[in-house]
């Protein structure tokens, strides 16, 4: 379909993990669209600017002509169901079922990591945040990376194959795309917490070297120089 | 497409509001399935009941011939993607999209309300809850239900209408189904709130007088009769 003009409302690139998600399947499917920002962080306002963009009051929000839709997850089902060619989610049936819970296990999820080691991409802060709850998520999300990857990763099949979470890059990697950023910033012990194979030590390395995360990266530390 | 033997893993009727949103679905749609029940509020034991079923320890849970797919969105997106005459979400696309907006606003938002009023479905708890932050949640569903309703509900195009969020029953009303719940449970001062012309109460209705609401709330009752 045609697409007509879009424009990603996002936060500040340094802590807004729920706006890497769509920007980052976004620019994987190499959409064009336009970027709006407001500054999270300061409350009365950024309230205000969030709200002329999204009813909900929060980021992300994506203006796809006349129309806003809102939540990250949402932008991305809807993204994957305009435009099949983006191919967002995998033509298998079972992959894509599976990709679905373990996004929306994260949508919802994973509370006491989000509180306690929020997403701060340019920084390294080894020991942080670190609680038995958050431990409890990390080892979950290392099960669900591996059970994944062991499914669904590694099939040989056409259009399958391919070092994400499902094979190809997916609306699953773009959900936990932050939680990598995470696991890289605070550095949890993720052996001990249960990654014995180095599964999810191998996820983390293709999802931090891809050209958009390392593009997101950049910007958040030109937007953070330009704070100081 | 031929459909394998289907089970909804469920908590109790009563108080899993999780599980009545892809029960309600289910029913609605008239698909033949099993109901497999775990016991919630039993901590140990019922975590050991619900890894046996599902992979995040929790329900509900959807057994598709072999395939388990676990989380209330993910099912519901999976129901809708597998079998479209159910027609889960409504054929216009701007419907689609906001549909999936507002549902993703359900799955991850509204924590004050959930926290604070239970559901609870088979009791009357009037004023039992209330507080600010439960407050502004209720506004905001309201203020949510009437843009819904405005936008999709009146329409009377082909397919088109209905007294449900999108016109016809669609996902976003399974996701909203235990707030309806609530909201007759504690009873909230609706028009305090913001339904200054009764557009929420309308929907109240609406969900309460479905046929398959009314065997949950049976069913819930006899539970609940039987736990004594």
């Amino acid at each position: 379909m045609q697409t007509p003009p879009l424009t990603l409302v996002i936060g500040n690139k340094n802590w807004s993990s729920w706006s890497l998600r769509p920007w980052l399947a976004m620019k994987r499917a190499g959409l064009a669209f336009e970027e709006a920002h407001v500054t999270l962080r300061q409350d009365a306002e950024t309230r205000a600017q969030c709200l002329a963009h999204s009813p909900s009051g929060k980021v992300p929000v994506l203006k796809w002509g006349e129309e806003t839709i809102w939540d990250s997850l949402a932008i991305l089902e809807t993204l994957a169901d305009r435009l099949p060619a983006a191919r967002l989610w995998p033509e298998d049936a079972q992959a894509r079922a599976h990709g679905r819970a373990i996004a929306a296990e994260m949508h919802a999820g994973f509370q006491a990591l989000r509180r306690d080691m929020p997403m701060d991409c340019i920084h390294h802060r080894p020991g942080e945040g670190m609680n038995d709850a958050v431990a409890a998520d990390i080892s979950r999300i290392i099960a669900l990376w591996a059970e994944a990857r062991g499914r669904f990763g590694e099939q040989a099949g056409e259009g399958q194959g391919g070092p994400f979470l499902l094979g190809a890059f997916s609306i699953a990697d773009a959900m936990y795309a932050p939680v990598v950023s995470r696991f890289a910033t605070y550095a949890p012990d993720l052996v001990a917490l249960g990654d014995r194979d180095g599964v999810a030590r191998a996820y983390m390395e293709t999802v931090t070297s891809m050209p958009e995360m390392r593009q997101w990266v950049l910007e958040a530390r030109a937007q953070m120089a330009a704070h100081d």
